[in-house]
């Protein structure tokens, strides 16, 4: 695919989403020869969680079509999110999801000459976007504005007004990042259409949207940095992440609600599939593709695996030997079918994730720079000076009027208790 | 009072207020033997009309007991209170609003070496005051932005997202004039207390809040530049403003809802007593204090009144001669009571704002620089190219999501056909 057309490019960048919006407009940059640029944004909040692969996934289809990809790090959001993290705290998380989502990339292989990183400090807190956001103001409705922000900020009793000013904000990152299209789980699709309706009333093109399937947490539901159970950390040890996958809520026969299932169709086969397409010289636009790939350059099979497989589960001889799939479906079949048991699908899940997440773990030991950055970023909660005394449970209180109908639960960052109430609309691994 | 003691400065600061929120906080400056800092805001969008007299003669009090007055010229919310006005016709209007307001000053020779303008523009889209908006907007409930706003901003079907920030944005100038009061109508009360709750929590002063009496317009209700017939302008001829003052409401023996009453007791005594404190060597803290007046410095009197009369009535000998007022109380009680006939009262106030207005417009004629400014800033409808023609009524279309809701209604600036459907949250002649 070295030469690929643009209609190449176009399945590409398309392929295994939910929904699509404005793809006309993809199609014509395309025909001309030109680059689609694109945004995807993340607020640098709590730990990233191997979730993110949903979107990275995707996000590497459309660096391989040759897309300038933006990949917006909404530090301001991230700290409005939660205003109990100084300025400075959101700095190092940002540096820390930088290394990260880079190492991610490089251990597949995928070029990053077309990825850029940007920080939305450096341009939201600028006189013109905020004019912007000001005339957006002027002329969005309360009701449009909650409607729009209906899936993506978390419903509470007394909303917040900035729970009212994500989606115009999310819409203005797509003129100020100039962009031709903006990714996003189909949970975003309401922003979406918001950011399509409102960005032609203040002059600006109206841009695409490109929409992922929503994935489940391991445990079920949306996998949130909240819920340990459903969140494995990309610096997990292996036998942590056996431990996390073994503790899954994966039940026998059950493929509607299977977030171990679902990680298999959204990550481990795409990867599969990709590692597959190299093997048979498709490597996008960059010839090079693949070639310093940190990760192994294999899909996810075991031996004996027939030509064209993307997943395998090992089984021993006794017990039918291993199964071989070369499409989810086959491997969903099966499952419905109780001709996999949990067992088996848990056990070749987490030796995938351990293989998957092996070179990242190999960069980040071998980065000072990194390895400091998210000691800054993440501190021990458990690090204690000099005496030793019986842990005592901190209560940090919220910030004013946002406790009483926050969630509350113990964080993974050790001091935060209270969740905060609006979440930033912004897709996490979606 | 040249060597006014804080007592005597708190009263003049004080005085004729509906309400006063946090004077300990202005007695402990005065006491300190250091300057008060306030701020009072307006929209340069409209035409002033004379309303403004009455915040004027409250702030020529300030000026007088020695308060640095910072004037707010809130021209970013002139360009959003009406997103048709492109922001250059707004910095007309801002300068044409100086040059006024600094001419009402100097005609009534109050110091104004401690008045600065300032523009909203100069700060309100800075890093900053920008993030401070967001974390504002991160604590604020919905509930109580929408409530703060309840009396100022229009309260229409579909409220705009705009009518939820201002109120935190008026709290945020409070910090960013570094100012240790406002001042407003008594219509500002729930923004005040607004800012009183909120400014503390993103640790700033909370401010002390000064409030006028409302004072209703000469057709009754709130002064509006939109309604023609409350309105007179600070550059009606003289004819002009005897021609509305006669069309004014002002019933017989009706004090409680009385425009033209209203407008002695808050504009035309005040100024009379001013002009009396004067003559009686009450000069405020500056001893040149009204050496400079371009107007006549006596009082609103006639011949024939006693000394410390505020207020005459003209009337000839055949109709019981004129009437001398000593105080308001005395007129209303008169009044109320029919020995005043509402012709007469008219006559007396139209001749009071013809002298009032005269060394204003005085001014004006004199400044090549204000005259251009006014052409620019409130371009004549009627000027037609070449061809005369009959006259087309234009329509230009409300901006999106506005019209709807927006009250409809030709505009004094001959081209805006439709309102603004939120108006900016600054007290207009209050």
């Amino acid at each position: 695919m070295a030469a690929a057309d643009a209609d190449e490019k176009y399945e590409l960048i398309t392929r295994r989403l939910q929904e699509v919006l404005g793809g006309e407009s993809i199609k014509a940059i395309l025909n001309e020869g030109r680059s689609p640029k694109c945004y995807w944004g993340t607020a640098p909040t709590g730990r990233p969680h191997i979730g993110y692969f949903v979107a990275l996934t995707k996000i590497a289809d459309f660096l391989r079509a040759g897309v300038e990809v933006k990949i917006l790090l909404a530090d301001v959001h991230a700290f409005l999110d939660n205003l109990k993290a100084p300025l400075d705290l959101v700095a190092h998380r940002t540096k820390y999801y930088k290394f990260l989502l880079l190492a991610v990339f490089q251990s597949l292989g995928i070029p990053t000459s077309k990825l850029t990183f940007v920080e939305g400090s450096s341009y939201q807190l600028t006189r013109d976007y905020n004019l912007d956001s000001y005339r957006l103001s002027a002329i969005v409705t309360e009701h449009d504005a909650k409607k729009a922000g209906a899936e993506v900020v978390k419903q509470v009793e007394s909303p917040l007004l900035s729970g009212l000013l994500y989606p115009g904000l999310q819409a203005l990152d797509e003129q100020y990042l100039g962009v031709d299209f903006q990714f996003g789980g189909v949970d975003q699709r309401k922003i979406f259409t918001f950011a399509e309706l409102y960005l032609p009333r203040l002059g600006y093109a109206k841009r695409a949207h490109l929409m992922n399937t929503m994935v489940p947490g391991l445990s079920g539901g949306k996998m949130s940095a909240s819920d340990p159970n459903s969140k494995i950390d990309f610096l997990d040890t292996p036998s942590t992440i056996r431990k996390k996958i073994k503790s899954a809520f994966c039940e026998e026969g059950n493929v509607a609600d299977n977030g171990v299932l679902s990680f298999v169709q959204a990550v481990l086969i795409p990867i599969s599939q990709l590692r597959l397409e190299r093997l048979q010289g498709k490597t996008g636009v960059d010839s090079e593709e693949g070639q310093n790939a940190t990760g192994e350059q294999t899909p996810f099979t075991v031996e004996g695996a027939p030509e064209g497989s993307v997943f395998s589960i090992f089984r021993k001889e006794d017990y039918g030997g291993s199964l071989h799939y070369k499409t989810y479906d086959d491997l969903k079949n099966d499952f419905a079918e109780k001709k996999v048991h949990p067992k088996d699908l848990k056990t070749a899940v987490a030796e995938a994730i351990v293989k998957l997440l092996e070179p990242i773990q190999k960069a980040f030991e071998e980065s000072e720079e990194w390895k400091t950055i998210e000691q800054l970023a993440y501190p021990d909660p458990n690090a204690k000076p000099e005496k030793k005394k019986k842990k005592e449970k901190v209560y940090h209180p919220p910030p004013p009027g946002k406790g009483k109908n926050a969630k509350a639960g113990e964080g993974e960052d050790g001091g935060e208790v209270v969740e905060a109430a609006v979440e930033v609309a912004k897709s996490e691994g979606s």
